[in-house]
């Protein structure tokens, strides 16, 4: 059974990483196109990397510290000796996951504008096959850390299913704090360079987007690559090898005393995540287009493959439960679709709320015919409005995860890996949605090339219909993202108190109630962490932007025939500034999270840190669908009205609207997304340490 | 001992409502100055009065409505039937507070104004005296209350220490909502008129504020009237009632099993009460300052008889408790005077947060150099920011309440008795603070009035030198308000819990365990209620403020010689869609914060309900504290760039800090006040509504 166990997740893997480098081989086939383009793309690719490399450097730093502190917790009998490695690996995996996707992002933007000089489908295949090559290499990898410390700690190391759930839980750690820096690092980065163009350019200076006379539009163009590509990157790898594992461990917790039933039930995640991968590929043949630019059959093309690929994985899981876990189990598979029916409908919860095509969107740029207060507030509201559906949705999942697998109040545990199922349900077919969701910022940055390299109006038209798409997949994926989060974040708290009792036997998960002070004060604690978070990661992005808007003006200033398109900007410069300001501010918050769990631990002993993890999953949900769906809100009313409507482009109502946009941006793609890692890395930090807490506490 | 009591409370409240009536006369002995003084008076304080009157209206149709179903659920057996009863006496006296409060308001505005022609200290004067009738109303209307039915369930109807205190938590739940009505309602009007007026008299007419010909001014006058003062008496009426019943209910639990603690315990919150009306009476003596305009001086007068109030309360509750409830349990002590320094310490943190004084408004006011966009990010995360320091002080607060009161992990119900102590500590001396916070609206009208009367500037100097005085004292009140909310709704979970235990004896405070699944999607939902919350009324503010809108353009389009002073304005046009408006908007919050506790009871049983209790608390906490210190931060950066800093008055920058502190307006008086009393209403309604929900529902 171990054996094909390790054989299939091996095999699932490996596929992944065949179909990635297929992609990537596919992507590179295609020409590169003007000698201009080629140009800037470079610039593009050499300003990634170099970003690439100091933080990687800078987070190599903090994984010595942490392995260094880890080692030492080991050799006092804190933590198993695996702890350390696990840590590391997991690190490593999650960062070369980024570093993959922006690796071919970069290769493939040149390709997709020059493609779209032939055709859409042609664009639309370039891009979205790079897409893939991300969204494969993060599944592949995924898999591929879990089969060789799988088969490291089973076979050579001969643990049981308890050691090796609880020593995988630990490379959770180290994707979650490389996801966490790559995040927070990216997203400062690209709003940075973002706002800082948009401010002096756009509205300083009156000249358009990605004007090649902008100091700051080639680091606004690594920016979506180092941010939404390699951000996103660490930040998916992360959620998936969490649901996995966080899975797994509760499979092994469920059957506890059962030694056959473990190892099966901690199969299930593992083999789930390989069929995934199947169906995922079967999926993207499904994915092509006509020449008609409009957004409604583009939209058609991708959801073929990402639909098909859901049903897929929903007939396959059926026989994988009843064959695997046996015919008294098979009401788990409901989990399973619970799972997947509730992405799919927080990720139309979020279109409903974000896209142009429906009323709250529309309202809300109705909004800007007051100016920019009102469409701010209007914005605002519309988030946190926004956050009662999915609270809803996933509240129903989890009651229907939990009861259908026999969790009751008295023994949760069935119920608990329930719900963990539908995490990685919800996550399954990864390979293919966030291959539509990566697909986005290539098409973005296929644009800004088409744009500086004066290519024709139609090929830029053709870019802008694939990045426009780009956004409501984004909105889909964030869905995904949202949900799978809050349901991982809760198996990783079963799986705190599993621990845990493995050391203070007479807890379990009854132990924890609300009325307990020291539950009461780290729920509070753990909820204002979201906010605490989302502060300085936007004061973050602020302080940056300042930074590059002062560099920007000072060019605009400084060098003579700028303006006239005479003299070239020292596009580095800004690219600099972006890199240098963001690397300083990704540290804080980042330490945050790892502390704040081992203090609160220390002060408020376990019962503090489990009340402080629920406080934190439930806020850190409602923050991050707040600040996504208000950022995306504001972002898609703009367009709406650069569409033509209420006084189209140039109008005082699209000021107010690029207002809105302005404060939208760290909004979606920093503070939001952050959070999600944030509440899985607070739990992980907390398991890592419950030996240490356990034993030293101030209360409890 | 029972009749000692009650003569006790029953004196402390003749006292606050007698000196109450000494104060009014006080401020009715003062002149209302010129003719066109008394008129404009005359129009806020009919459109006011038309206002309540049709608020009134509308809430006594929901009474009578509440008053039938609580009627049928007593014949029932579900409740008492004393419960129908207290409910509309609570109602009657919140609802008394606000309109007594409104009255005195509305007749000191230009008396204030006046007073002020002849010197600062004699405008302090009656423009404090003003805000001491209604701080004195508000307790002593409270402990009338308490005194009334204490006196009626103990003598009359002969009822035991538990059967009193479940009667009388109902008439929280009559308070509650009607304080959710009048804030919201109150909240909405101002809001909608304040926007109103600027977005077309100051951004579009370019008129000045409280300009005579701007048709919604008399509108935005009247608001400060019926929100800022009807609203918040109502609201600090809930708030003081409720702890003090909120208390004395866990007092009886304390001491179950032993019937002369019991009322000894519920005693304790009653007298305290009373000994805080008599402490406050006395600081009020010391209120006085000199003819300098500067903040410093001023404060200093307000705070030496605030701080006074505090210092004798301290002192007297320690004789208080060691002598009623007995040496073995002096150290309760402590609770209270934990209770008494959280409300300072987090007063000072809103103070550090909001005042220009300190660095982050001025950090917030430099943003303006870069737009609109960047103050509204910087004031999103200094909100944000700000919940970290009050969190951590209620946790030290609740954390050594609970363990001095004798507290175990095992047996909590003496700490929670000790929390629902620190709750009435804070808010014992409450008729000095509310005193020093009802003033500024006074201030507000009166420098409106100056302004409209043409009076000196030098008088428009001074009430604008007492106005800013009273946004430093409002937040200081409302550190207070919102530390004092967490700590009673805390109790009331506690109630809540003590109440079902009367039906289901097997539960009890160890049974809430936040990964039992029905709890854990209660706590996700009540989480999200603040959001949404937050989200209905501000957007309800949006849609009022366009009514408002579209009618004073109408207004300055249509009425000729507007503009030129040769024809008045139609006020009362703006008054009445003020009126309708926010009048239709307050009735959904409301409806919701009522429905939501009883369908997630029916649904999700008394394990949500506790679960849904516990997560709006804490994300109500940090919702409140967010928008109130946003909203405050943006209207100090705004009055720190007016006083000449970063271009000052008309300069871009202001023009961008006037788009924060727009979007600041229903952030800190509508949504965010507003929320302190969602959190107590939703756990009354459960309270109130838990024998159904213990008979009836779905899961748990």
């Amino acid at each position: 059974m171990e054996l094909y166990l390790v054989i299939a997740i091996f095999v699932g893997s490996i596929l992944a990483l065949a179909f990635a480098l297929i992609m990537a081989k596919r992507v590179m086939s295609f020409d590169e196109g003007t000698d201009r383009m080629k140009k800037i793309s470079a610039s593009i690719r050499s300003g990634a990397n170099a970003y690439l490399k100091r933080q990687y450097t800078i987070v190599l730093i903090f994984f010595v510290v942490m392995f260094v502190i880890l080692g030492a917790m080991a050799i006092f009998g804190l933590l198993t000796p695996y702890v350390p490695f696990a840590f590391i690996t997991g690190g490593f995996f999650s960062g070369l996951s980024g570093f993959v996707g922006m690796k071919i992002a970069t290769a493939a933007n040149a390709r997709t504008a020059n493609a779209c000089r032939t055709g859409l489908n042609k664009g639309l295949r370039v891009a979205f096959s790079a897409g893939s090559v991300m969204g494969f290499t993060v599944v592949g990898l995924g898999l591929l850390d879990i089969s060789i410390w799988f088969t490291l700690l089973k076979f050579v190391f001969k643990l049981d299913a308890a050691g090796i759930t609880s020593a995988m839980l630990t490379f959770g750690m180290g994707a979650s704090s490389m996801a966490l820096f790559a995040r927070v690092g990216g997203g400062i980065f690209t709003k940075a360079a973002d706002v800082g163009a948009d401010l002096v350019g756009k509205v300083e200076a009156g000249i358009p987007e990605d004007d090649p006379r902008n100091p700051a539009v080639i680091a606004d163009n690594v920016g979506d690559n180092v941010g939404d590509v390699a951000g996103m990157g660490a930040d998916l790898y992360e959620s998936y090898v969490g649901s996995v594992i966080s899975c797994a461990a509760l499979g092994v917790a469920a059957f506890s005393g059962n030694d056959g039933m473990q190892f099966k039930a901690m199969a299930i995640p593992m083999i789930m995540a390989a069929l995934g991968i199947l169906c995922s590929i079967i999926g993207t043949f499904f994915v092509r287009t006509g020449e008609k630019t409009e957004q409604k059959l583009l939209l058609k093309a991708l959801s073929r493959g990402t639909n098909l690929a859901a049903i897929l994985i929903a007939v396959a899981a059926f026989p994988l439960i009843y064959f695997i876990l046996g015919a008294e189990h098979w009401t788990l598979y409901f989990a399973v679709l619970a799972g997947l029916i509730a992405g799919v409908l927080i990720g139309k919860s979020t279109e409903y709320f974000t896209s142009d095509t429906y009323k709250p969107t529309k309202n809300l740029a109705s909004k800007s015919e007051t100016g920019s207060a009102t469409i701010i507030i209007g914005g605002l509201g519309l988030g946190m409005l926004s956050t009662a559906l999915p609270i809803v949705i996933v509240g129903i999942a989890v009651l229907v995860a939990f009861f259908v697998s026999g969790g009751t109040l008295q023994a949760p545990q069935m119920g608990l890996y329930g719900i963990a199922l539908a995490a990685v349900g919800m996550l399954s077919t990864l390979g293919i949605t966030l291959a539509t969701d990566a697909y986005g910022p290539v098409a973005d940055n296929a644009g800004g090339i088409a744009e500086m390299s004066g290519l024709d109006p139609e090929v830029r038209e053709r870019t802008d219909a694939l990045d426009s798409l780009g956004n409501t997949t984004a909105a889909t994926g964030k869905g995904f993202a949202i949900g799978s989060a809050a349901l991982t974040a809760l198996a990783l708290i079963a799986s705190y108190i599993d621990k845990v009792q493995t050391m203070s036997p007479d807890i379990n998960y009854d132990s924890f109630s609300v009325m307990n002070p020291l539950v009461l004060i780290g729920l509070f604690i753990g909820a204002c962490l979201p906010f605490v978070f989302a502060a300085l990661t936007m004061d973050a992005v602020g302080r940056a932007a300042q930074s590059v808007v002062i560099e920007v003006r000072r060019q605009f200033k400084k060098i003579t025939g700028l303006m006239e398109g005479k003299a070239d900007p020292d596009y580095a410069k800004c690219v600099d500034m972006c890199s240098r300001s963001s690397l300083k501010e990704m540290i804080l918050p980042t330490v945050i999270a790892i502390v704040v769990p081992i203090v609160v631990g220390l002060v408020l002993g376990f019962y503090g840190v489990v009340g402080m993890l629920a406080g934190a999953t439930a806020s850190g949900f409602l923050m991050a669908i707040f600040m996504s769906n208000s950022g995306g809100a504001w972002d898609n009313a703009k367009k709406y009205i650069e569409a033509g409507n209420h006084g189209g482009k140039g109008s005082d109502q699209h000021k107010a609207a690029v207002v809105g946009d302005t404060v939208g941006d760290p909004f979606k793609d920093t503070s939001g997304p952050s959070i999600n890692i944030l509440i899985k890395l607070l739990s992980m930090v907390s398991i890592v340490f419950a030996a240490l807490v356990v034993q030293v506490h101030l209360f409890g």
